[in-house]
Parts: C-alpha cells; sequence; structure tokens
C-alpha cells in the first residue's frame, strides 16, 4: 500500500467546503493510495488469499478434544435488525398428500437479507467509500439488479484457520463493555498479554465485548449503539494480517463513532482500504464463559451468487 | 423399532379400499410400529444424535494435506428447483453516502426458500407420512404460521464426521447413471468393495451418480427425474447407522420412484421412519475426480428457527 | 337455503365432548344445510352476482358533483396488521444508465400478503368452515401451492353500485364504538332510520364505527380489539341481500366476539353460508364527516389469480 | 416550457465524446429547459392535476347501458415480465382451526414489483433522466430504501375520466402491428379520423396495437420487442394534453426504439419531461372488438407508499 499523504490532501480539500467541521480524525485514503491492493490489481479475495491447506492444518492441531462451540444465534423475526432490514420466514402450503405412501412435505419462504442478517459474514461488495469497493472496483461497473458481477460472496468458499478470541470484557472485568464504549489499543494489548495469545497471519481475530448477552434480551438496545474497536484498534489489529475480524456486535466497530463526522469507518478501513473481512453479530457467551483463547475456527458462507455477504453459523473446535 | 409386521397390515388394508391397484413395494409402518424412534420418546435429533467429540475426532484424524473440497453449487436464479419454488436475489437501495468517509453500503433481499433449495440439508419438520413426522409428532401439534415449534432444522448444529463416497458412477464405468436408474444394493456393494471401504455408524454416506454434472448444462433434465438409490439401498445404508445419506441429485434417491404408486418413498423411510437426514443437490465432481473415498465431511447448517432444512455449503478436508 | 335444524344437531353433538362448555351462541350450519348455494350449485361469486349493469346504472344516478371521496388507507409497513403479516417496499437497484438518453428506472419488490393487507376485500377462497368453503368446496380440492383453482378473487371484477353508509358512530353520537363494542340491530334499524336510509339489494353496505381514526394513531389499539357487528346484526344486514359488508375496522365485525368460543363467526355467516363479499380496514373519516349516507360505489380488486383477496383503493362518488 | 435549445446544446456536447456516433434522433431537454414544469414549482401531480369534479361529470355522461369492460390481465407467475422481476404468490400455512365455530383461513404471501407487473400504471418515481425526475426532483434526495418521499403512486388517487380508444391495428387492417412497429403521427391522424375521434384534454389515451393478444399465447414474444408510439407520435399526443397514454404493450412506446441510441425514450418524454402518466399491459381486445371509440376510464391505483406505480384492474364503462 501507498503512504497515506493523499487522503490527508483529500481531507485537506473536503475541509475547504465544509469550513466549520473540525478535522475528520480518520479519512479512506484516497483510491490512488490503496489500489492496487497488496494482493495484486483484479484480486478479488483479499484477506481470504490468507485461507490455504497449511491454514486448515494449523488449525486441526488445536483440535484435542472434539468439542464444537456453536458461535451463531438461530435466526428469527424477533432477532435485532438494522432498520428496514427483514426476516420473514412462512410455512407455505404444500399441496395434497402424494402416492399410496401419502407423502405430505413442507417447506417455508424465506424473505430477508440473507447476506446481512443475524451472524453475518461480510464480503468487499457490502462497502464502499462513494461507490468505491475493495480494490477500486466501482459500483457501477460490477453491480447488477441481481448482485454483483465481482467480489460476490460465493468466491469466498469454507474458511477454517487458527482463531483467537480476545476477551476484552474479561479484561476490564466487566460482563459487557459500555454502550458506546471504543475498544483502545490498550486494552486490546492488555487482554493479550493476560491471555497469554500472540497473533499470527491469518488468524481469525475474534474480540469478545460482551454485548452479544443483550441480543435476545434486550433486542433494541443491542441494535440502537454498541461497544467495539474504532478506527485505532482496527489499524492495530489489521497490521497483524488477519483473515478476519469478529465480535459480538452488529459492525464488529463501536457505534456510532466516537468522531460524530464519521459513519462505521472501520467498514471501510477492513473492507474497502485493506480487503480484510468482518464477521458480525457472534455469539461468544460460551467461548468466553470457557476460557478459549485459542481455538480451530471454521465457516462456511454459502455460496449467494453475487451477494454482499452471507448469515452463516461458523463455529469454534478443540 | 418395533417389527414390521404392522406395516403390512396397514398395507393390506389400504388395498381393500383400492382393489384394481397393485399392492405397493413399499409402505411406511404404522405409527405405532415405529414410535418412540430409537432414540427415545421426544427425540427431535435423530442420526443427528451421533455427532459427538469422538465423531470429531475421528474426522479430523482424516485431515492430511489441509486441502478442502467444496461440496456445494453457488445459489443464483438457474439453478434447478423443484417447481414452485424460487430464488430471488434482489440488491437494494440504501440511500445517500453516509459520513464525511461518504460510506455507501450494498445489500440484497433474497427471497427463496432457503430450507430447500441448492445444496440442501433436511431436516425432520420437512415430511411426513400424511401429517405425522419423526417419532410421531403431528403437523397440527408443531406447525405455526411462522414455523416449527419442533424439529427445526436450528437444532441440529454443526455436523463433523467422517465422509465417505460411494462411487457408484465409478462402479458401473458411466459419466452419470441413466435418468431413472435405481441403484440397486450389489450396485452399492460392488462399489463399497472396489473402494476397499467400510461404513462405520456415524458416517456421512455420500453417493455419487454422476448426475450433479448436469446442474449448470442441462437444468431442465437435471430437475425432471434422476438415478438414485430406492427403497432396498436406502434400507441397506440406514441399517449401517448413518449420520446422513447425500447424493449429487435433488433427492438423494430414484425419481421417479419404480413403483408408480410411490412418491419419494426413501424421504419417508429416512426422515419420518428412522430419523436420517438428507443431503440434497451436492456437488460431487471434484471429490470423484480426486477418487477421494474417505473424508473429513464438514457442514454448518443455518440455524433457520423452526425451518424444514437448511440450504447449506459443506466441504470434505483431507 | 335449508333449515338450520342440521346445524343445532351439530352444536348438540359437540357439545357432548365438550360438557363443561356452554352452548354457543351460533354455529355454521352444517354443509348439507347450506348447500348448494342460493346462486346455485357450482357457483363462485355469491354476492358478486348482483353486479349487473342496471347497478352500475343505479349507482350512476348517484353522482352529481363529481365529488370523489377515497375510501382507502396508504400501504406501508407501519399500518396495523394482523399478526404474522408483512409490508415490505425495498427500492432496487436498477442497474445503469441506458442510452445516450441515459434513462435509469427505479421500482420497488413488495412483500405482502396483498390478498390480506390495508383496505382489503375478501374473497371466498379465504374462509372455511373447518376446511369447507362457500358453495361447500373443500381446501384440499381447491387450493394449489400457489393459488386457488376455484373462488379467487379475480373472478370478481369491478364493482360500481349504490353504496350506503350506516353511521352508528354517529347514531350512538360518538367520535368511536367502544373497543369491543358489538353493535346491535337496534343500533343499525336507529341509524337508518334517522338517516332516512332505505337499503336495497345489491347495496354495498358500509357501517362507521369511527374505529378507523385510529389507524394511524393508535394501530396498535387498533388492531387488538374493534367494535363492529356480530352474529345478530349481520344477519339483519345480510337478510337484505348487500353486495358487500364493509366497515372502518379489520373484521368488520366485533373482535373478539362477545362469546369467547366463536372466532370471526361473522366471516363464516357472511363469507361461507351466505357468500357475501367483505370489506375491511376502510377510511371513512370523510364519508362520515360529510354526512354522505348514499353514492356510487367504485371497487377494482386486482385480479390476483387464486388470491382469497386483493388490497383495494374504493371510492365513493357522488 | 422553455425552448429546447439547451437541449440541442447538451447533444452536441455528448457528441463531441463520442464521435463516431450518429446525432441521436431526440434527447431529453435540459433541467433548466423543463422545470419547473407547467404544473409549478414543486408539484407532483402532473397530468394527474387534470383529474376534477368535471371530469368525472364527463365520464358519467358516456355511460348509458351500465356495460363494464375489464382492461386488465390476470396476475399470475407466467404473465410477461421484465428479465429481473418476479410475481410469487405463495398459500400460507395459517395454523389449527379456531373457536367451536372451526374456523381456517387461508391467506397468500405474494412477492412481486407490484408497482411494475400486470397491467400497471406509472407515476413520476419510475423514471428519470439521470437521475432527475418529473419537476427536477432528484432521486439521490426523495428515495429511501423503502420508497420515495415525495412522487409516489399513492398521491395519485381514483381516475375517473374520458377514455378514448384509438385502434392503429384497426385502421391499418390488421390483428396485431408488427413486432417493432413504430407508429406515426399519420396513423395516429388516420385512425382518429376514421373513428371520428376528437382528443379533448384530460382523456386517458389508450391505443390498440393487437400485441395485448400474445400476452398469455405467446409471453416470450411479448416480452422480447413490441410495436407502438415513438417520439414523434408522443409529442403529438402529449401536445393534446392526456391525463394518461395507454396501451396493449408492456412499454407504451415501440421497443426496441428504432433510434438504437435511445432506450425507451417516450418514458422520459411523458413521465419525465411533460408529466404525463403511462398505463401499460393493458387488456384491450374487449374494447377493440366491440369498437368502441369512447367511454368512462375508471382506475383506482393502489395507495402504495412511495411507491414508483401501481398494478391496476381498470375499466371502461358505457
Amino acid at each position: 500500500m501507498k503512504p497515506l499523504m493523499l487522503s490527508t490532501m483529500l481531507a485537506t480539500l473536503m475541509l475547504t467546503s465544509a469550513a466549520i467541521a473540525q478535522t475528520p480524525s480518520w479519512l479512506p485514503p484516497a483510491d490512488s493510495a490503496r489500489c492496487p491492493s497488496k494482493w495484486g490489481a483484479g484480486d478479488e479475495r483479499g484477506s481470504g488469499n490468507l485461507m490455504k491447506p497449511q491454514t486448515v492444518l494449523n488449525a486441526v492441531k488445536l483440535i484435542k478434544t472434539g468439542e464444537v462451540i456453536e458461535l451463531s444465534h438461530p435466526l428469527n423475526a424477533a432477532m435485532p435488525m438494522v432498520a428496514g432490514r427483514v426476516f420473514d420466514l412462512q410455512v407455505k402450503r404444500t399441496g395434497a398428500a402424494r402416492g399410496v405412501n401419502k407423502i405430505r412435505p413442507n417447506e417455508e419462504l424465506i424473505v430477508a437479507e440473507m447476506g446481512q442478517v443475524g451472524t453475518q459474514f461480510d464480503g468487499f461488495a457490502h462497502i464502499t467509500h462513494d461507490n468505491v469497493h475493495y480494490n477500486c472496483l466501482k459500483t457501477e461497473d460490477i453491480a447488477t439488479r441481481n448482485g454483483f458481477t465481482k467480489l460476490g460472496i460465493e468466491k469466498v468458499g469454507m474458511l477454517m484457520t487458527r482463531g483467537v478470541l480476545i476477551d476484552v470484557a474479561g479484561f476490564k472485568g466487566v460482563d459487557t463493555l459500555g454502550d458506546t464504549y471504543e475498544i483502545t489499543v490498550a486494552d486490546l494489548e492488555g487482554a493479550i498479554k493476560k491471555q497469554n495469545l500472540t497473533l499470527q497471519a491469518g488468524d481469525a481475530v475474534i474480540i469478545h465485548t460482551g454485548w452479544g448477552k443483550l441480543w435476545d434480551k434486550e433486542p433494541a438496545r443491542y441494535a440502537k449503539s454498541n461497544p467495539g474497536i474504532g478506527v485505532k484498534a482496527a489499524e492495530f489489529l489489521i497490521a497483524k494480517d488477519p483473515m478476519l475480524l469478529g465480535a459480538d456486535n452488529t459492525p464488529v466497530e463501536v457505534s456510532p463513532n466516537p468522531d460524530p463526522q464519521l459513519a462505521i469507518p472501520v467498514h471501510q478501513l477492513a473492507l474497502v482500504v485493506n480487503g480484510v473481512h468482518l464477521l458480525e453479530n457472534l455469539k461468544l457467551d460460551e467461548l468466553a464463559a470457557k476460557n478459549v483463547s485459542e481455538f480451530a475456527f471454521v465457516m462456511q458462507p454459502l455460496k449467494l451468487q453475487g451477494a454482499t455477504g452471507s448469515t452463516v453459523a461458523p463455529a469454534a473446535l478443540r
């Protein structure tokens, strides 16, 4: 990646036309400063490139008891959702019994943003900086009515790698971090040290904020705001070369951002600028309660062709 | 399970009122003959009970190179589907750019029978014998407008176990079995012997018919009929106590059934009578081409609350 | 129609197996007592048979100023709905500008029970007595996965007839009748007399309860219960041979019914027993405020093939 | 409206950057040349402003026999649709019988672009010139995820006015005009003269091309191309100040446009430049067969809040 000088130039430029506003605490670098990505021009996989046979083998080594810890919430109409999204499951009438064996099947129609509800994995078609995606692909060039011709989630495939849980709530000694708490680099370093962890390239890095406990108990509060990493903490983690960043909250990052001029900037930093996947709305209570710091992380995104993401049911194995 | 005598009685009974019809080649046993299931009254997991830490460890032992072979097709509107089902993915307008960081997200609404399209895993709410499910739960008692209160697919969880591929197409020396070919017990035994396989309790038993090659090349032919196991072959496999039965065709079983009086009877035999899950529309070309007989099978059904099944993206690891 | 003796027999029968229960205040007559309907065996139109050229001409005579008074509410996600129904309107991304004329269209996907939401007209596929419809058609025989082969709303066509507003709220001198008030025959007779009205065969009979004022102000209260006619008042009105019965509440009838053993019995009395259409969730404030008792009623149900009803936008002309 | 000089300038400008292309036969005038509209700055109704009590009274005068001629096709999954649109009607399971009266309701979920399928009425949110609508409202300013804050179809209301059928197929002596035939001004003038018609301000002007006969007989051909008016004929008709332009084809206008550089330009000319509504996919066979030239036109668009259009079931009365 090229130096960020251009992004400063851009910031300056924007401020002339918004004289009163404070200098934003962060802005995405200019396209020319971030493209081509470090994975090469035309790359669509970003941090997914870190998934290799060796990654699988490294993860397999961590499986000692065969225990599976599920990391996803059930999908239903009551779950917290971003306003304007739906999850509607309708049991259908499927007709008369067939055959002398009188078989009657049941099925359901589901209407939902299946790429963006529940425990959910973000691909690079999801987020842009002013309609420009990861590796400077433009929405205009890759979006159709029925999906994206590039960056679709179907290209990711199964991910299996070492997973690490950074238990920030545990480090701070709280059940859950505060409603708008921004996790600092010091928090991450402190938790990592306390847990005797080292981050490795290709890790699935999962942050425990405790916020996930509100999922079904206080869904409105869960959706309204949430603690999480900000730009600084995200930069710290991205520098470690993770396969993905995940958390037990909706956007992985703190929301709203403490800088009122910025809207979910870590989404741009991760998905647009650095091509690092995000994994949202994880269910981490069991993992945290069992003090699991290191595990085999397994996730199978649906091959929704041309989609921006996928609802998922990942698991930790140990 | 109790002896099947009652089922014969039932068959006899039905035939008196349908004098002209031939004796059906199979009928589901009476409820009293099959309930409670061998997993106990009230059990909702059936063959899912075979998933245990030891199953995971057995599978892990089979992972030697870290290679991942994907077993699912992409989900799109052109894929073969049972008449009356849909897969509609619509990219949404999500509004103006937000923040000085000009973030613009994309997302899609998906309208589909997400429990029953694409590469797909069947739960026990899906199929009945005259509105009676596995373990004699009645549709009337467990169905609501928005899902099933029992037998929902969200209760299954991640499955990881030894997978075996029975390559019947390979055994018969053909690219694909014929359009309505019923796989015989001799075919299974022949293929198993040729591949030097032994089936074990808890296996994910996958049958390669070659039919999957038509998925995107001849979708109409793929959906119209297909080769697969019939009642006899299914009984042979179920006797081995599998965690699931899968194939590279829509219903796992031959369709239409050679007995014109029967409508997909293996669905009842597996899901209703024996509580054995089915896994449909698998993509098996790579697995077969590489002559993989044994592998670690991994699948993460979505936790669609109260749903009859889940579209899935399983994989084979070795 | 045959005498109701059989229905009494049925009631007696049911009570033997439910000894503690009170005698229900009403039960639908036995199928044999109500079929064939007075419109003949095989008839699917019921009160729609009253729509004739002369009906149109009678209505036209009432149009003197050309004023149009709209009788429907806007359709949006916030409107009161029966639990389990949805109205989701999603603006779609429709792709790049086309042509040198740079045309960019917009459109929206709508997911809703379009037969049963908003101001809404009920057809005869909607309601049954134990799965038996108007004219003794059985759900089992006419329902498919994708609609009804008989009784579909597409068969009704445009209705134009004399409309009468029976202003019960006005007669009682209240803004709105009470939350569970059952309109009596005396209320109807009183209002009719006060308004100097006479009911004619083929009228669209509309009842003003005042409840419609809560539509967007108190949607939860609007949906929870409502004043309306009960069985007695419905029998009184149906005896006048109306083309339809409508009101400014969800089910036309009082809900819940004062008899706790009965669930929306007027739906059965009108739609199943007598083949009289219902028109629900009307917006009647303007009509009532202007003291319009008689008007030309115009309604164009959508031709939703095989549907149970249609959301509509009827109007009163005078 | 201001002179079109600016539009010529725009055309010139575009051609410099597309040197090889022929001069387009039409381009929308510049925003400054067309805004504010003749109905005033901020107007959202366009030709809907022509709907007045007097228009209703004029229409009423044409009703002499009370005959209703329906002008819409049934809505079903097999109807011709623009690629990417759907019409999916799913009968739902609605639960157990309720009450001692054993009521069981049926209902259906419908998933469709209900603003843009079937016989269908276009509002001004539907079409733009490079994201600028009628009266120079910008998509960016009025579009939300769930509808348009201005120009929504719910604002139109019932339309009742004099309808005229210009039977161009009849004038040309053919069952249907050719697959890509552009109706000329001479065709319109010839048909009008032959039918002894005069167009009046506020008319619903309906053009019979005969193409509607293919609706259910040859749906693929119906959707692929169609005869209809081009820019010249549309300008001729719009100069008569109609309330709407309708036809028995998908886009009212000829498609594809004979000028390969233009994509459905009449949509822009009518909806964007002049604020004249379009009415599509009419069923006109009965009207034409009965040689009805003049009639009372009645249409009730659904009040779909913020929608771009509405599927409708209009009728002709005489």
